[in-house]
């Protein structure tokens, strides 16, 4: 593991996710590029301190070199330091799970996504939400033609943490997320904005040709955004808007989709992760529930029975699991296919950042349409 | 009453609502253009038939004449006959409350607020959505600061009874809608976008500066819109969007508004309007209902205790009951503050004009900004 | 009107609810038995002085006398006053509709149900709550087997506004319902566990033939009881759970049912008439919606399309459209089917008399079973 | 782990929970007392074939002699082996975790809590319901008398995967569950309707003096019951209800508890449980949110902040946790206290027991008020 020391939410989220499905072992990490506080952050998870380095490349070496060493690291970073960690691992033979975004431009990602390619390597960017069993039985639902022609994509993202300038009142979590040195140029945009613009791609299987959008840092002293509003249009004629905020008073983790086709629509919302609803046009609304809906990529997300919620852990964990497997497929010679075990590799993190390319041009026109390239 | 001729939907809410608080006596009305239809509507309604006319500018003429005459006409017709009726009305010295859009066009609404003004007529226009008395104190909410200063505007408005080309297939309800002459030239974006912008206004006391919309016709032979998409800004820095759709598969009534401010946001659904959420920044979620709220605003559009469900023919009668009050205190004259009464006019009605030709001079850019002026 | 003078929630209901489907004149009223504040009230509500009466009897008297006399009176007082009032006005040969309960006694109300059909009148209890659409939908679709066989009938009803002792501070409403010489024996049990009881044998088609009951009086120095707990064992083998409490702090006014069969289940809400939830066995959870139901029963309860929510007062209105229909009906020689229409009616009020009985009779053997004839 | 082999649902449960927070290493399992079977069930989960047992009392005798021996068993199979196998590992100086319910009679029970006190062991008892931080929340809010007085106790459970009578049909889950030899005298009553009682224990510290209690069997051949309901009184005054079913449609998991007080009432739906409702008398019901809700209780149960939900799994962790704590803070000669944990103990699976033997004695009894003992 690189990064996730001592106060560092998302590293104690990797650990527990890793070790749900018990597949992964920890058995190395750089914790911290503070010596002192590496050391202390690898005593408290009970890591042997020969195991864990105060320098990340190190690490990778030392690993890499070891006949029992690390098979796959998993970058928890900010996100400066996701290309330059991956590269070096990916150089070493390692696989790569990697928190989001993928990096800080495009071109970077890009580099990653060849490099992955060239040493045959798993690439896994952790998009958690995409893999509740409900959002994939929600992208199932819209394979499956239940809802017709899809006609409009409606995401949105909020959270109300950055209401008040926290990075300016010593929180470390707003500090890198509002420093566009380490965060790269978007603020919200990329922290939220990208999770919600995931979720629609994934579940709906489409992505926009074309954005309108406009970028806003409503808290005074605020250099990146901390606000993203835009339309949407698609090749095929549909049409949606896109908001995330994390100044939404009131907000936690609000992070919703709805989705409206010729013959019905489906409504997620990630605080409420266990239902899907899905309406038929002139229909009732039903609640379709995780363990009591019968699509294979649903039960394969699923561990304990409909009734008994799972949540943010869980899918966490599915994402790792999903890793395993597609590593143990390559060890065993028969790669498997990532599309079809719905994980999200770098090629979403490439996705993601020709959107947020896309926005941030947009943005500069003052909200000129701007097309977006088919993905990969 | 002009219009609401038997299979009028929305002629016999007119009637419900002007009865419910017993401040009208329907004494004469033109409700069909078709002199049989006219008549057999009258009598089923127990009309006396020689106050029943097929001519509408007949009884205009006929009922100013009489000492018993009508003080008010209700003007529930297709869109492109508000404007004439609510003219021949007027100059008869016949206080007005007239369905919205108020007329096909600004100029049109512009010279119906001159006459109403020249001849001190009451012209009151039917925004129902506005007259819920949760809306009334999302509206005091706002307004008292509990939500700080206004940051983000979100509303929209989803219905799916346009989903199919039901104007193509007898539909009444669906044909005139569907119908420039009739309609205007806004489809979706006349019929139920302006709600939704109204509300919006309504809510924060704030009108938008700019937008940039986008309209979309997606059931093929439709020529007007049944899809409007937008974004917004306020003078204020305020950013928002809103939607509205009438091919949004599984939604009924779904008119929803969301206001988030520095110190606390709120949430309304038309579909549950007994309720109000407020959420204070980092708080939890508060259901406000109707009836143990304290504001004179809600309590005044109030009937039956909390818990006693209320909907929308009492909000539609709480139109008509502030119409009533108004008339009564300009006949008293002391003319009453609209305002301060929170119904709304045909200065709303402007605003809706002002709004819709926004909209569509941004559709014809291509989705550029258009200005709005702020409101008389 | 008999009773529903100033201050008197119920009496502006009752006639709200007569006039909303213009079905009902008010021509006379004994809105109080003072009568400098029984003209008042009369001319609050545009009364003629000559038709507004301080002596109930009187009114009964002159309108009988009249040609063009009430042929309808409403009570709306006390329930102490219930038989006494319906009583002279069946004798006088007036349809009655009442407040429920029926009256202070079985006794009573069975001399009542005589009386009527003596004079061949019509005698409607007000049961609203069983008006509302989805409430005859659910009736429906019990009786049309869509449950399968019923097991499991869970009826509650909550309140709170009389947690506190309001019966001892002046409260009017407060004060009657807990003296039992204006009330009768039962408190929260009469007010609104009948109401319960009601909707539970409405929805279900089925009467409880036992059941064990428990009466608590929480606020120190109220006589009659505020809550009511009991168990139900039906004659089919099902059981269930019946509670109603006017001391449950937080509720306004929640009335819920919950009926389960063999082969799916409904729950009812109140406090959101507009939807019905029905899940099938082992399946997803549907909401289904006034208006998009297809059951005659609640399309002729319904006055505006789905997603238009209504309310308390339409359910109310409906019980006097019923009214109104059966007592056409009767005037053309040709009665209506009480059953068929679903009104409830004198018959209604001694099932509710019945079932107070018994759960007194239980109370009295510290909750020992006690038999509960099947309704006439 | 004594039993969880493949195909028991709660073995992975226990893993799963005992790994998430890296408290405990699984060094040994007899994971079915089928050789064949065990072995193949260790090889699953990759653990050493030598130290997988087909006898569990071989493992007990095994491990207690190694020095790198288990430390603390799980036991986690049907009812009827949980006092021969917890009185084996208590004897032999294990720690016990054990699935409720506690054992198949109070006296097995009792001499359970002999023998843990006898050999100073830690006895945890899995009820996750109330490991759920909410739930903990919900305690704390009526202790620190945020409702009042309690008045009301409401509490439920219902499930419908009975509803069937799968027990014949090969099921292994529902076999044993049906079989008075593995489940005891109990059915759903055992299996759930402890769970209810004792998150109504738990959260309003207190134990129902009197129950009158019945049990029906509605599946045709079904020996124990499928549903339970009972009135129940308690020492201050309090009134409540209690009931479970596993036989009630559409119902998946659906555990719920609502406090009524004088001040104040909460309701908890384990399905939903990031949130838990407080709603003031009088006021605006308060959605209070895992992550958000600043008690010590709570928040130590908590392992990712608001808006990113946690489930079933996470809460049986807390169980796992908390014994942990217990079982760390007893090898350091400083017992911590089991109850200011908030964790079960061998203790509430004697109060289950005395709440099973007063409810068939009242069932027995036609329905009689049966007395409970107070907690010990």
């Amino acid at each position: 593991m690189l990064g996730g020391g001592e106060g560092a939410f998302i590293g104690a989220v990797h650990r527990i996710a890793a070790r749900l499905d018990d597949c992964y072992e920890l058995v190395a990490a750089a914790l911290s590029s503070d010596p002192a506080r590496a050391a202390s952050s690898a005593a408290a998870i009970h890591l042997p301190p020969e195991r864990s380095y105060a320098d990340w490349r190190e690490l990778v070496r030392a690993e890499a070199a070891r006949p029992d060493g690390a098979e796959v690291v998993a970058i928890v970073t900010p996100n400066h330091l996701h290309a330059p960690m991956a590269t070096a691992a990916l150089q070493a033979g390692l696989h790569v799970i990697c928190d989001k975004p993928l990096a800080v431009s495009l071109a970077e990602g890009e580099e990653l996504a060849r490099l992955a390619r060239q040493h045959d390597r798993v690439f896994v960017l952790t998009h958690p939400y995409a893999a509740y069993p409900m959002v994939r039985h929600a992208r199932h639902l819209v394979a499956s033609g239940a809802l017709g022609h899809i006609r409009l994509v409606q995401a949105e993202y909020q959270q109300d943490w950055l209401s008040r300038p926290l990075e300016q009142e010593g929180n470390k979590q707003a500090a890198w997320r509002a420093d566009p040195a380490q965060a790269g140029p978007a603020g919200c945009l990329g922290d939220i904005g990208t999770h919600a613009y995931q979720l629609a791609c994934f579940v709906t299987g489409m992505v926009p040709s074309q954005l309108a959008a406009e970028l806003t840092s409503f808290v005074p002293g605020r250099v990146l955004d901390d606000h993203v509003q835009m339309m949407l249009r698609y090749a095929n004629g549909a049409r949606g808007l896109l908001w995330a905020s994390q100044v939404a008073a009131g907000c936690e983790n609000a992070l919703r989709l709805r989705v409206f086709g010729t013959e019905g629509s489906l409504a997620f919302d990630q605080e409420q992760p266990n239902e899907l609803w899905f309406t038929p046009l002139g229909g009732a609304a039903q609640r379709l529930t995780r363990g009591r809906v019968d699509s294979a990529a649903a039960q394969q997300a699923t561990r304990v029975p409909a009734g008994h919620p799972e949540g943010y852990l869980e899918a966490f964990a599915q994402v790792y699991r999903d890793a395993a497997t597609l590593i143990l497929a390559r060890n065993a010679c028969r790669p498997a296919d990532a599309q079809a075990l719905q994980v999200t590799t770098v090629e979403d993190g490439i996705a993601g950042h020709r959107f947020i390319d896309a926005v941030l041009a947009s943005h500069a026109g003052d909200g000129a349409w701007v097309a977006l390239a088919p993905h990969p």
